[in-house]
């Protein structure tokens, strides 16, 4: 049997409609971030990142590195083995503590990826509670979706960020039933942000376990990085908090926070926890050393608040139309995969822009955008470059303009 | 709803199965690997490592982890993103090229893991591939039965390392199916390996994908550590090569290899791939250090296999049975959670020997057992003291010993 040319057929289908993903091949500079060198044939040079979801810098900062580089001097490269087989190092124990900490929960549990982290945890809790239901948010990630599904637990769809529409689903599940109420905080694709407090009103009402993720939000917002549940004093009534730390905290892992319980229940039986070699210590201890950073330091977070504020005004004054929402990420809408595609090469090529077409598995068809992350390490006049290319190709290519 | 309670009910029968793990928190030390620090409270001290999966001790191959810390100061601590949005970098294009280049394949894909690999893969071949039927070897590691599970194709088991009950259950499938045969080189936890040569024959008898998981075997077998498959000279008579990054090579991570449609294929539809920050380029480049030595370097696979053959002859000259194995890996069955885990214990506490009991579900309930693998960095004085631990053991405890 022919097996490439069943993938071929299947990957010119993507071809035709525009969403074949052409990947950036960069070299992070450190010391230079947000600048990079590109190594694509058709675009070489320097390029500034405007996608990154390395939101604070925290990847480059010196003390973060420095960590890493003492940990592999200290114990190499590797664990050498699953957390159970020789793989549970001291670094991890150490980070496993600063995350409860960072949380107010009493345990913490490591994985290789937040991916993982969601994929495991909903698939465990979903296959063994008795009777599990998990009212899933419309809009949640596609590493919570296939958890849920792996689970094979009766799954409910709510109105996205639609404290109501959950009440009326959770008031119409049959006695007996053991309700997960899945969420995230900040969304990463449109920016807007759960109604927290409203949610869990709702779940604790109905005595449903709450599981939030907050990947796009911690190390950003709370006073200490705990997220928005940090923010809004809402921690303590969240049974699950899931986060990553390959995102503002700079390294790689992901990780959840819970009771002792919860944590040793996802422990023991959960296969993608179990079956995996452990993260390097050294990615523990960079990771545990950019949580303590930002759990004192503000300025990366004030910095990068001015920036977001900046952008979004410069964007404003050119009738540049952006997602209004309130966090950090601002979503410029183009909704057509091949004119994303295209502006994001013009981007590129002319003005050494790198912001990379945002499309269909990631966002909805009919919904292809261009996603900015402005951080604390874009200039002003980096904003200015951006802006004034953006407004020279919303000239030259006639695409809508905001009303003003 | 008493959701702690719900947890601690199946964590008590987990205890009462004998069941429950506790992990040893180890801190290891570079330089001195097998010898590690224990930070457990009822274990302090040091103990030498006898069950870690850095089969080479690869993970503190001075060039590996110059290559980490260069790479660190170079391009920072992580990647930044998704592979697509802004997370491919140069050191992961360089890393799988290596990697193609291994296996002789014309592409290969990084994952975050060897576990995500397998299901990613798996799961996007079986869902996507029409009248998809994966035959899947009965002793196939949990990334795989998971990954085929969540594809929701069809699943069909055949007997372990019996390419005869492959060969009939291909020839039953009706017309029209597109089958996938699944298996390992190296089958971890009893240290069998697979016919390969009959098995990929049976395969190309009735035009089936070969899927083959060689986590065990890379870096180990083959003049260039490409695993069973180059010892063979099967490696291209199979479609799909499945490897890892996180034992003989000593850092973190998973691949695939395989012709360019087929990686093109996973990388555009692999909810697993696209939806998770890429791997840091400090880890591909360690990983990518580690393998081009192993291509050359045969010091280290030499030194292994005298070691393992003074293990076996040494367990032997004892009477303490242990599974015949062609393989690397030396299983001493105990058959009982609450022994294995009492003599792992004791090794630990009265001789600081570090072996991790394996028990269910890493293997099925009633083959529960120590599992030692011995590497290049143990010497002769270590072998001895283990065998010399383990033979007091059997005396004190009155295990049975193998028949003479």
């Amino acid at each position: 049997m022919d097996y490439d040319a069943l993938f071929t057929e299947q990957l010119d289908a993507l071809r035709e409609d525009g969403n074949y993903r052409v990947f950036a091949e960069l070299e992070r500079r450190c010391g230079q971030f947000p600048r990079a060198a590109c190594h694509d044939a058709a675009n070489p040079g320097e390029v500034i990142v405007w996608c990154s979801n390395d939101y604070l810098g925290m990847g480059q900062h010196p003390s973060v590195r420095t960590a890493m580089k003492d940990a592999i001097d200290r114990t190499g490269a590797g664990a050498g083995g699953t957390r159970n087989i020789s793989g549970t190092t001291h670094e991890h124990c150490l980070l496993e503590a600063e995350l409860a900490d960072l949380h107010g929960k009493d345990a913490a549990l490591l994985f290789t990826s937040g991916y993982v982290s969601n994929w495991a945890a909903l698939s465990t809790l979903g296959a063994r509670l008795p009777n599990a239901v998990i009212l899933s948010d419309a809009l949640n990630h596609a590493s919570m979706i296939e958890g849920i599904r792996h689970s094979r637990a009766q799954k409910l769809i709510w109105k996205h960020n639609d404290p109501e529409d959950l009440d009326r689903k959770l008031a119409a599940l049959p006695e007996g039933s053991t309700p997960i109420v899945a969420f995230e905080s900040v969304y990463s694709m449109d920016g807007d942000i759960c109604p927290m407090a409203e949610i869990v009103e709702v779940a604790e009402k109905h005595g449903a376990m709450t599981y939030l993720d907050e990947v796009h939000a911690v190390g950003l917002y709370g006073a200490r990085g705990g997220g928005i549940s940090e923010r809004d004093g809402l921690a303590d009534r969240i049974t699950l908090i899931e986060g990553t730390l390959g995102k503002a905290y700079g390294v790689v892992g992901g990780y959840i926070t819970g009771s002792a319980p919860l944590c040793d229940f996802i422990r023991s039986f959960s296969s993608g926890f179990i079956f995996t070699t452990a993260l390097p210590p050294a990615v523990a201890a960079g990771a545990r050393t950019s949580i303590a950073h930002l759990k004192t330091s503000q300025i990366e977070r004030a910095q990068q608040r001015r920036q977001v504020k900046r952008l979004r005004a410069k964007l404003d004054a050119c009738g540049i139309p952006h997602l209004d929402n309130p966090s950090h990420i601002i979503p410029v809408m183009i909704k057509d995969p091949v004119k994303c595609r295209q502006i994001a090469d013009i981007l590129m090529q002319q003005f050494g822009i790198y912001v990379q077409p945002i499309n269909y598995p990631t966002v909805p068809k009919g919904t292809e955008r261009l996603r900015f992350t402005p951080g604390p390490l874009h200039t002003d006049a980096d904003i200015d470059h951006l802006v004034g290319a953006l407004n020279t190709l919303w000239q030259q290519c006639g695409i809508a303009r905001a009303v003003a």
